[in-house]
């Protein structure tokens, strides 16, 4: 087979839009779907989605667009979302917390499987049916589970810490809560939710409306 | 004066970064840095900051870097820093919650004013001394107060409408963490925090690992 030419990250980062938006489309019992239609609902051009798609191969037919189940599936598998992932968090404060709540890791295919924090008074407890575990024991469980996607919900002082021991232990992707840049070596994701970072992004916009 | 080009989109959101990192060199006492040590910090070229930091004047000077205080607050003052925004947050669910206690967003220019719900059992009980009020007042408090930044903390089902009510009375960005596509103006600036869709576009890398 011909090897196509490797996908650019952000288009690696899109994905995951396209996927969710074509569930949606499933969900209203939308079969059949143009570049254009799903273009406009998550704000892409129908150039931009059709360039990111030839990545992977051929999808949809000119003229008749794409089967919303089939391109679906496809992008999916081409996530690697046809398995179950599994994924330990690190820190229950309050958004260590409100994460282990969440319903929609689950849903999408990504297990919480261990929770873990230093603090003595909440080892042992459980939050959504896992049991907060001390995080002396989390390189164990890390090469006893081979699990290899870590969450860290720990302060920004503890984060990189935190981040070294998930890396030791065998942890090879990141989400990273804490406001902080990590050092990690060049063969582990990193990838960072950063509420203020964002909402600064936006009060530049802002600003710039009430000059002269 | 001569202007300068307009910055894209993606330099903008990189500025955030900039100043965090500079933030931390200053708490560190450093006072001096070139592009190439910045750059390593938080994972960026020198040249990428550079190119950046370019679209809004000249910093810095060959040889001797950038003055970190000057330029964290030249920085500052583009993003709209130098002054506080008020926030408003809709929904107060266990992400919600989280939200309201992050003390991330205070000590960097951002004040969460107003806490809307629908649910009558909260309204009136308070979070981080901000009292949760009735969603139905939102319209009058956003009016009121000029607030123009507002956080969606609602399930995906509702998060729609919130963003409509919220822009009808007057909110001009909006940090959504519900995980749908919001139909807005163009006018209004949206960003998304989506810890699912950004795990799964590091599934995509993990699952290719594993192929032979």
């Amino acid at each position: 087979m011909e090897r196509l030419e490797d996908p650019p990250d952000v288009v690696i980062r899109r994905l995951p839009l396209y996927a969710r938006s074509l569930r949606y489309l499933l969900d209203e019992e939308i079969h059949s779907v143009s570049s254009q239609e799903l273009g406009e609902r998550i704000n892409v051009t129908a150039a931009q989605i059709r360039k990111d798609l030839s990545y992977f191969g051929e999808f949809g037919k000119q003229g008749i667009g794409y089967d919303v189940e089939k391109l679906l599936n496809h992008i999916e598998r081409i996530l690697g979302l046809d398995q179950s992932w599994p994924v330990i968090l690190v820190g229950v404060g309050h958004l260590g917390q409100a994460i282990a709540r969440y319903d929609g890791f689950h849903s999408q295919g990504l297990r919480i499987v261990g929770i873990f924090e230093t603090d003595q008074h909440k080892i042992g407890q459980k939050i959504a049916h896992i049991e907060i575990t001390d995080y002396a024991l989390m390189p164990k469980v890390i090469r006893d589970t081979d699990v290899r996607l870590g969450i860290i919900a720990v302060p920004a002082a503890e984060a990189q810490s935190v981040a070294d021991m998930l890396i030791d232990s065998g942890i090879r992707a990141i989400l990273c809560y804490a406001p902080i840049i990590l050092q990690t070596p060049d063969d582990v994701w990193v990838r960072y939710i950063d509420p203020v970072a964002v909402l600064h992004s936006m009060t530049y916009y802002l600003a710039r409306e009430n000059m002269p």
